[in-house]
């Protein structure tokens, strides 16, 4: 069956994979979309190389079907329209013990720590697969995991009906986080750099800002009647966005870390003490995320035509990689099954 | 009437003030000891020339008696033993609309904003007198006031008994949170460069770590059993502590920033988010602390005699300063009164 496996050093190998039958308490799923997000682009940028064993099999955003059950798997059967929760735990490390499996200390990050969704038959643990309603389409269903993201991001905030909510960075997960708020009766307010991608936010409805036009401290100050935001979501991974962004933030108010930041950065922590602010770091998710998240894929409160920018086939990942790279697309699907 | 001012460029002055009596609501305090702490400091070394107007009469850590009440206060009588929570919030911005009073968008905090308590007859607002039971020495009652902020700190961080709670920066601030930290059940670790000072907090029963001589994350991750603190307190004010704080912090724990960092501080955003912490900032008291504060003195709880260095005369705060600043005193009681 086909694959695509990275080998190190920006280079990705479509390959003829060996069909290896569900284990006991495994279930075969026959992928049909894989997203690419920004987490493979470090990968295949080689900035994940001291994590990844390579040949590696990624991708950890899909959809698919049950293609075969292992022994002792009662719960799913073929045909079934599923979704993977990519995380693997051990179950006694002393955030498992604490009932944060999510972030278990040793966890297995399945596309990452171990082969993934890149690949036509892949054997997953049961307890990863989450049930997909009949009728939404797969490919849309490929956004159920950054939606999770989203979902843990908007729920680890506290955010309440009626809050104002900044979101620094509208990539695909700034988007759907923003998605996410609103839904939840935030209004929004996305701070983006590129004009396309504001562009493409306001379409969506939301109120826009670029922060070297107007004055974002000032704007959200006026926005929010001299009080600040409710809640800020930092998603752009930038040092500048993280030193501004306790500025936004009212007495009390909360910081959400979601992006990722390589080195440390510098934070005010002057007026994290002034204001008594809360900065929260939100990592991945925890089941009941993926479930809201499928809710609201197969509801389409999440706008996924015009996030999925196009799907591509196996063979053009890497070409898919550069434009997600130069930010000329939002999210890319690459079609495993080859039905397009 | 005695008092002392701050008149610029660590100078200070004593002078005889005139007497007021007190305004309508207000009530006249006759201050039996001021306390000096570190914002103190900050104001004699010229730090917050920009925010206070000379010549100011400072201090905010004190006790007292009521000597006189000003027309329509029927809540206090002439000789009641007293202290004052030293904020004056407006109570209209968005901040105190919100219930977050102690931490007014515009807060007038008396003894920097307004004049404070080294003088012997001081006019306060009637609603920030705090009653002191009857027996309890006025010299352990000057020391209501941080211990406020240390209730304030430990409520704010939800430790709960049993917690392991690390304190980075052994003054005065962080010895009462470690007490009251411990008074709430929790196992507490104080990390303290100065040799003299872990001395006295060992003796006082708490663990005690020179992180130039075992690794802290380590020696945390074996007193926690590879879980890591629940709480961590930087209470040191310098980068390298906050840099290192999130290292020693549990899976979802908490770090609180007590201390005052005047610039912007680098911290370890990929361990925030990584571990999906929580840094809370912690900032002054509300009523309900400043009443357990009452309690814990009354009670014996904090180890009072041990904290107060020593008590000088007015003419000698200047001195008093220079032992505070080279870390020679813990607190020092400034005899308002003039009675010992």
């Amino acid at each position: 069956m086909n694959g695509l496996v990275y080998t190190g050093n920006r280079e990705l190998t479509r390959v003829d994979l060996p069909t290896t039958p569900p284990a006991p308490g495994e279930v075969q799923v026959a992928v049909a979309y894989t997203g690419l997000c920004g987490t493979d682009l470090h990968i295949f940028h080689g900035n994940m190389d001291a994590r990844v064993q390579t040949p590696l099999v990624f991708g950890h955003e899909m959809s698919g079907t049950v293609a075969a059950v292992g022994e002792g798997v009662t719960d799913w059967a073929v045909g079934d329209v599923v979704t993977v929760m990519p995380l693997d735990w051990d179950g006694t490390c002393p955030a498992c013990r604490a009932g944060n499996e999510h972030i278990c200390q040793n966890l297995d990050f399945i596309g990452i720590d171990s082969p993934g969704a890149l690949q036509q038959l892949w054997n997953v643990p049961e307890r990863t697969l989450v049930r997909i309603p009949t009728g939404t389409p797969l490919d849309h269903a490929a956004l159920i995991e950054p939606v999770a993201v989203a979902v843990h991001d908007v729920r680890r905030s506290e955010l309440q009906p009626g809050d104002r909510a900044v979101v620094i960075g509208g990539g695909p997960i700034g988007l759907l986080i923003a998605t996410v708020a609103r839904h939840a009766g935030a209004e929004v307010l996305v701070i983006e750099l590129d004009e396309k991608r504001r562009a493409q936010i306001a379409a969506l409805g939301f109120s826009t800002l670029d922060p070297r036009e107007r004055d974002q401290r000032e704007a959200v100050e006026e926005w929010t009647d001299g009080a600040g935001a409710d809640v800020v979501f930092e998603v752009s991974g930038a040092a500048a966005a993280v030193l501004g962004a306790t500025d936004l933030a009212k007495v009390r108010g909360t910081l959400v870390v979601v992006a990722i930041h390589p080195t440390p950065r510098p934070i005010d922590l002057q007026r994290v003490f002034w204001r008594e602010l809360r900065i929260l770091g939100a990592r991945v998710y925890q089941r009941a995320d993926f479930e809201t998240a499928v809710q609201l894929i197969a509801d389409g409160v999440i706008p996924a035509e015009q996030l999925i920018t196009r799907v591509v086939p196996l063979e053009e990942t890497a070409e898919a990689f550069a434009d997600l790279e130069s930010g000329r697309a939002m999210k890319i699907l690459v079609d495993v099954a080859g039905t397009r």
